[in-house]
């Protein structure tokens, strides 16, 4: 018996008068389990994060040969892999392509949005086990950045979490691109040009994507509301590219392997630590995500670890790994 | 207002027993038109056709900056370029990725299908407006091509086509790869090996999807029940590449340019028969549009052709064009 | 001991008034045995014929971490597995980027140029062996085409030929190109235009290379000194890319595939017929070759043929097989 | 009438013993200009360095459609914009690809090779300006890196300097690659084997040059004699990727940007301090070259810039603007 999908409407009041006048009424896709509706008793939830350029109904997306999300919790729920759980799927995507899950003057409040309207609104509206207990994350890439920031930072909302290729290092994983931005601006003209046209464009370039991945970032991790013509603050120069420490050092205090120390006993409390990569990721993440094991281990912070052989793109598949193991340290709190 | 979205589970008794064994319960996603529950009027209904690799539904998915067809024809309903119209997207896929939206031995009857029985299903249904001149049909790709195919074919069905970079000139869009397919093919030691690992594959790579393009249109131009290990004729030979002149003809009497001039007399009797194409399709498909065109003015057959300046990938907006023409074409019949 | 390099000044008259205004006079390079002038024997003589875009200096260029023929010679000979031997580098490069080694109406008459001049030439200047079963001829890509083309048609110059990764079976290796060229000579604005902006320019793009690669090809295969604004007639419409069989048919009867048959009592000649190709060869030669050699076991001709693990670019280290070949067959002969 | 090339054959003290046991006898190209041995005034002296996986004798390679550098000089010298002067042609190329032409305990002295050895041998045996007014050097890439160091270090030889596409600011043209060398040495199984499967390969691919790239770095700006198996300290872990801060900061004392500060007196000194890069140069070099010309212009140091519309590669013609700029420089000193 399948999964029942309830796609809810969801007005935000965190997300109203965004800076980036994004909408703050969204589809928020809710996947109950197939007993939902028979039983009377409580369900953990388990919050699906996207990567950049993605939103949570993305994972509903139909693609050749493989399943969406929906049909993969199927296919693990029946055959016992995976215990009965409320899947949530929140949108944070914006007009920059994203929100990195966090707090920004330029972007706007996602993590609270996701922490202080979403889960509170399926807590009370579904029949949830609403303590970090019954409560996990999972995403990739900057969706599996949003699951370890989130978890890491609030221990009493989530218990476990799953980190797919997440973004950390950023030496290694943003630094590379930052000359394809500058190389953009310059050639549009400059950053009020390039953001026009950016927005003008009915077809967004491979190009174009690579540049807004860069500002997206800065857009979270260094807002500036007085800046213009964006309200963001560059760790570089925009026409020498050389490196503005002071920025680059607000963006390190967003890498999550520069923030385990500082929350290692939050992250001491999670049942579960997953973190995985693939070995030919194209952003280097699997470096990043050494780094950040080999930090765990010398905090001696319980965690588990995989490589696999791929690289960055279309590894959905790779859920199936993570989400039976939340699964199951969810429902040991049962 | 919005149009309505009803996705319909629809079994075929066309599809039963296919020789892939593929569902023949699928999805089939209706898209009605805002004032359709008010009104008591009958409405043209157009049916779309995704590429290889697609299915109806997924003309649904939500994709970053850009609409999905149900948000497309919102607004262009909202701003009155396109009339009130039902929408109906069939899911043609198969295990090879597609079906050419033709009647193989090797895939199954998927022109009838859609044909004899989503029309017939639809038209009882629905308020429709169930004859040519309320029917359009529209595809990009392999949708393309199965809307100028069903199109030429049936003008007793639909009365108004577009036809948006589709499968035509077989020399220069599936020749150029028949090399990766046979490569691939040697590679895996043999067909069958080959068939098996490209089922067993959790994620199909490039090289995988451009080889099982080549294999899925010989198995809808030349299918053939007695060949094992796959009932399919080859246009080549398969450790040489040689071509076989009698197979590759079997695939030309399914290419659009060689057919123009035996359905010459269908095609008259279209109210609209729309064509385009980027100028640099990475299929060459532009240069099969340029060689129907000038078929069809030697033919004295109407038509409204256009190119525009991108490739093969990304160009739902070019739905935007399309869809008014073939609304407006039908409307004309009310 | 290493061999020595005489790099002559040669001056044409077969190339004298080429359509291409290309250069009468050419640097010629010579390779000389260590033991040239301490003997008074006579040596086999064995031609080097370049690929396109090259000339028979090029295979003296410096490469990192490889060596150039003359070192690659100098080793072979070393260690005894290469008897000594003259090498001799004609440079047929022209305007278009090459000659395909035969006469043509639109570029000149290199086949006349290698046979009639330069032959003569250095077993006049130096001590050969001056027939057949002393000359040997080799070289990849068009140098592997020319090396087979020549061979067959004159038994009576050549008595040991290599040919790898040689153009044949045109259905593959140049029509996937055709569409690139017609693309080019579109957006430039016609082939005047496109021709002129080629010449001008300082520096020749990847795309720019695969057009004039057809653009020479055409030349060489079906020049038309009618023809305005340049002296030949294409296999395909300019503007459609629609296939012209009459023009077709003239670039079949240069292809070797279909011309082992009419040669046939001419490679039986061949103290050695050698073919190789990589398996994973860009331009589909290698399917081209596994043609050819099934030809030539249908016709009994006596052959040796090897595939390698590798594509079709920087494969000069396959020399290492075919020239003590080569050197070996010719020995026999002494 | 063109100029005489003179090959050298040149053994060299210094590179005796070098550790990576590479030829200190080795080909030295000169080029003498027209007039030459019709004169016997003296001869500015201009030494030009290739970039990294080049030799000096490739800088005569031949190429399709292009001079090489003795035709560019003969049609500069003929047309009157170059005055007459001697180019030599050092080749500092090693195992590693390169050697930076620093001097390097992993490599060899490359740069007493140039300076002690090389500049006092051509001095010595042709009829030059052996003086700083009478010496010019330049180069692109790492060869442009060269020519920057030679010049700002030693005033007293070099009085004049082309630095085309030179490497500086290793921030961005060095440490994205950091990753491809990793990634290279743990799929080989670490450092030992990848350098025995690199030099064991007959051919080396766009990975491995990549990978070799930055080992070659590292050997030139962090040799270590007492690390194992390698003499070289890198930037990095070679599993984690983490940077470590001592030994990159080893580098940054190897990056122009960073040294003009110091040699702001030498530089001044120059009579032509030119500089130039494309604006899309796959390495950022324009981007460090615009920090450095900033840093130039706040030190009052005087300087020639430009940036042109090209890439990193295949940008010879750049030459034509630097040579005669060069040639004049130095002529004002006769």
């Amino acid at each position: 018996m399948p999964s029942a999908l309830v796609i809810e409407t969801f007005t935000s009041r965190v997300l109203a008068d965004n800076p980036l006048g994004d909408p703050a009424t969204r589809k928020l896709p809710v996947i109950l389990p197939p007993d939902y509706d028979k039983s009377d008793r409580r369900y953990p939830v388990i919050y699906g994060l996207t990567g950049f350029t993605g939103s949570g109904p993305m994972m509903l997306n139909v693609t050749a040969w493989q399943p969406n999300l929906q049909e993969r919790i199927d296919y693990l729920t029946a055959d016992g892999r995976l215990p009965p759980a409320i899947f949530v799927l929140p949108d944070c995507f914006t007009r920059y392509g994203g929100s990195q899950y966090v707090n920004s003057l330029a972007i706007g409040r996602y993590a609270d949005y996701v922490i202080d309207e979403i889960i509170p609104h399926i807590d009370s509206k579904y029949r949830t086990i609403a303590a970090p207990e019954g409560r996990g994350v999972f995403g990739k890439s900057s969706g599996g950045y949003g699951a370890i920031i989130l978890g890491m930072r609030r221990p009493d909302v989530f218990g476990a979490l799953a980190c797919h290729s997440g973004d950390m290092y950023f030496e290694y994983c943003y630094k590379p691109d930052f000359s394809k931005f500058i190389n953009a601006v310059l050639k549009a003209g400059g950053l009020e040009k390039w953001w026009a046209e950016f927005e003008g464009k009915v077809k967004k370039e491979r190009q174009d994507i690579e540049a807004i991945n860069i500002l997206a970032m800065a857009a979270a991790y260094s807002p500036n509301p007085d800046r213009k013509p964006l309200p963001i603050d560059f760790p570089f120069d925009l026409y020498t590219g050389e490196l503005r420490p002071d920025v680059w050092q607000r963006w390190l205090e967003h890498d999550p392997v520069h923030l385990v120390e500082r929350y290692a006993a939050n992250l001491k409390q999670l049942r579960l630590l997953f973190i995985d990569c693939g070995t030919r990721d194209e952003f280097n993440l699997h470096l990043g995500a050494r780094i950040l094991v080999q930090r765990l281990k010398a905090l001696g912070i319980r965690h588990e670890y995989e490589e696999f052989d791929d690289g960055h793109m279309d590894i959905p598949y790779r859920y199936d790994v993570s989400l039976p193991k939340i699964g199951r340290a969810l429902r040991a709190a049962e």
